[in-house]
């Protein structure tokens, strides 16, 4: 008689984004009228760029040539594509990551939930509160979680480091010690982000304690400001503890293409086993890499006219995020993140509970944002706006909800 | 202090191919001029047709302009490719599967390595011997095997059904009664097939005992002969003890484009709980669904110039099976498989042990195989050729071997 996987029913309704589209579905259905403006999930809207489109052209005119097609792609990854991320992702910004240490993926959503499977049941892991809730989600169905306690929205073997303005949205060193350590910088949801002195008190935390480190840096091509490091291996030490998930959906708009990374470096070991073998194993057992034509496109995110255009991508969605963090902070609301990330995360106003303005956005100002408390127990009472969004459309909406 | 899982340890050497390719890569450095025939990894070799060509064009034209630009596409795939299988692999065929049992992803292997996720790790697997690996080392993974005996090269707590010329190779019902039974018809690697009639008798007994049969069907488009289900649907009663795995690699070509899909019937239901749930769950979660470019390549496959197409392109296969399989017999080889399906399995000659007859066949034909025991114990002194190499090479191979 089978059985099911009994940590999968403790998780907690359904996924975030899928509450907030069965609301946002209902609410259209039943006002058809309404001209809804989306700056909730972080799908971003502007289209893929020429130099991009040419590279996806120019693949799949070679699929349809005998001589030039590709059947599987290497597990891990083309070698032209992980070599093209080791040198401007990383010894570009002096990062000592070799091309071998890149593992290609269909994105980060992947990793960040396949990630947890090369480490044992029994590791104690720890998130920030606010969190973008695969972390937790991933960690629940393989069993690490404990049991929920609704009162509290926590679960009882999972490590809260709560991020709120008292803490200047920043965790801070845990008392009792995870063994792994998930941080993502820029911040999903809170826009916040980390210094690279900061950042190195994790690292030489993480090394003195035997723990590891899973940076999360999907928003690294969002970073404006001088001193904010945009890999973890900018730090001293992270080789030897840290793993790096990056994507390519915020920087050059693949989330409906669909392409990431993670890098693990060789230096990792775990009793006295390096996880850059295990992801590998893991990597060639459970995935069968990332299209051809998809890791042509990646490459050419790095060549010269492709950061060109990327750029432009990130100023357009930055411009956004300055208008929504300037004109609300006017408004009197109090915001934060904006600066280096294309979040905004605004404390909501009169003390309402998120989903209340969650509805209320919805309801009276027809502008869907993410409610902070989807996010985690202390992000109750804040609320997360996207820059993603198309430029009118944003300040339609901004305009809307400042009125 | 982080911990790793204990039970990739457990993991014998590594993935087969990936030592054939090492190998292969080893002989061809130290032998630059030997002209080297691989008819070994089931990946095919002619180009995608031109229907699918045009529909990556089209798809990538959309993604350049913003008003037809799509970011994350649903989790569970875009309804124009669910409604396009439900009505030709499935409803044209008389199978009551509907469009939103259906569940797509970038290809049979995610998706065979993944399934037992949403599984108790108390369950008991069942699998053909031999067997495609990654049946069995993703249950490794999850902590369903037990201890590997490398006498008998069998895992202790997999029940093993041996497949063998004295059974046909089909496998026989076990007497003790498995939680999760993992059948490939027609078979990788043996190329054998069931009838509807036998396969009936599996999802009887499945339906008896509550156990799941999870069914992969990737090689379905190879079937030639009438009485061969294409789908465990046929069977009666099997909407609430199957789940089928499906592939877009094999017959359209699709192995370096990656797209599959699953199939889970609202009917299953498990300790209550309705196994579509459970996988709807993990694929929101750990998953983040196929690249639009590649659902429209997926929807060209069912139209009708795309159907005529990949009629073409499996008969290109088939007629080297044929040649392969007829050759090989009037020369005195023991073989089987080839009808229905691209895989030919042939006894190895003298006794050889599959290994052997693998280092015998690179280094003295130059020609590239599968070795029968990297499938399991049972495929010792067998060897597994494929269809999927070009005409030309593929009748090269075979004058090689038979000369």
């Amino acid at each position: 008689m089978a059985k099911i996987n009994k940590d999968y029913t403790k998780l907690q309704s359904s996924y975030l984004f899928s509450t907030i589209a069965k609301k946002v579905n209902a609410y259209s259905a039943a006002n058809p009228e309404a001209d809804i403006i989306r700056l909730g999930i972080g799908d971003v809207t502007r289209p893929l760029t020429p130099t991009i489109i040419g590279a996806l052209h120019s693949a799949v005119d070679e699929m349809a040539d005998a001589s030039t097609f590709r059947g599987y792609a290497p597990d891990l990854g083309y070698d032209f594509l992980r070599s093209a991320i080791a040198d401007n992702d990383y010894k570009a910004r002096g990062c000592d990551i070799d091309a071998d240490e890149i593992f290609v993926s269909d994105g980060a959503k992947s990793d960040s939930g396949n990630i947890q499977e090369i480490f044992g049941r029994d590791n104690k892991i720890a998130v920030c509160d606010p969190v973008y809730p695969v972390y937790v989600d991933t960690n629940v169905m393989a069993g690490r979680s404990g049991s929920f306690d609704a009162a509290t929205g926590k679960w009882s073997d999972i490590i809260y480091m709560p991020c709120t303005k008292e803490t200047n949205f920043l965790p801070e060193l845990p008392d009792k010690v995870p063994d792994l350590i998930y941080l993502c910088f820029p911040n999903n949801p809170s826009g916040a982000t980390i210094t690279k002195a900061a950042l190195q008190e994790w690292v030489d935390y993480a090394n003195k304690n035997g723990s590891i480190i899973i940076y999360d840096a999907a928003y690294e091509a969002y970073i404006s400001e001088a001193d904010i490091p945009h890999s973890i291996y900018e730090c001293e030490g992270a080789r030897t503890c840290a793993i790096e998930l990056r994507s390519f959906s915020k920087n050059a708009g693949f989330t409906g293409v669909r392409l990431g990374f993670t890098v693990i470096p060789k230096d990792i070991v775990v009793e006295d086993v390096a996880l850059h073998s295990l992801w590998a194993r893991r990597h060639g057992t459970k995935y069968n890499g990332a299209p051809y034509i998809i890791q042509r496109a990646g490459e050419a995110v790095y060549s010269e006219a492709g950061k060109k255009e990327i750029r432009g991508l990130v100023d357009y969605y930055m411009n956004n995020a300055s208008y929504i963090y300037n004109n609300l902070k006017a408004a009197g609301y109090e915001v934060s993140g904006g600066v280096n990330a294309p979040y905004i995360w605004l404390k909501t106003p009169d003390g309402m509970t998120s989903w209340d303005y969650f509805d209320y956005l919805l309801t009276e100002k027809n502008v869907v944002g993410t409610p902070g408390s989807g996010f985690g127990p202390s992000g109750e009472g804040y609320f997360r706006l996207t820059a993603f969004g198309d430029a009118n459309k944003t300040i339609e909406a901004v305009n809307r909800i400042c009125k």
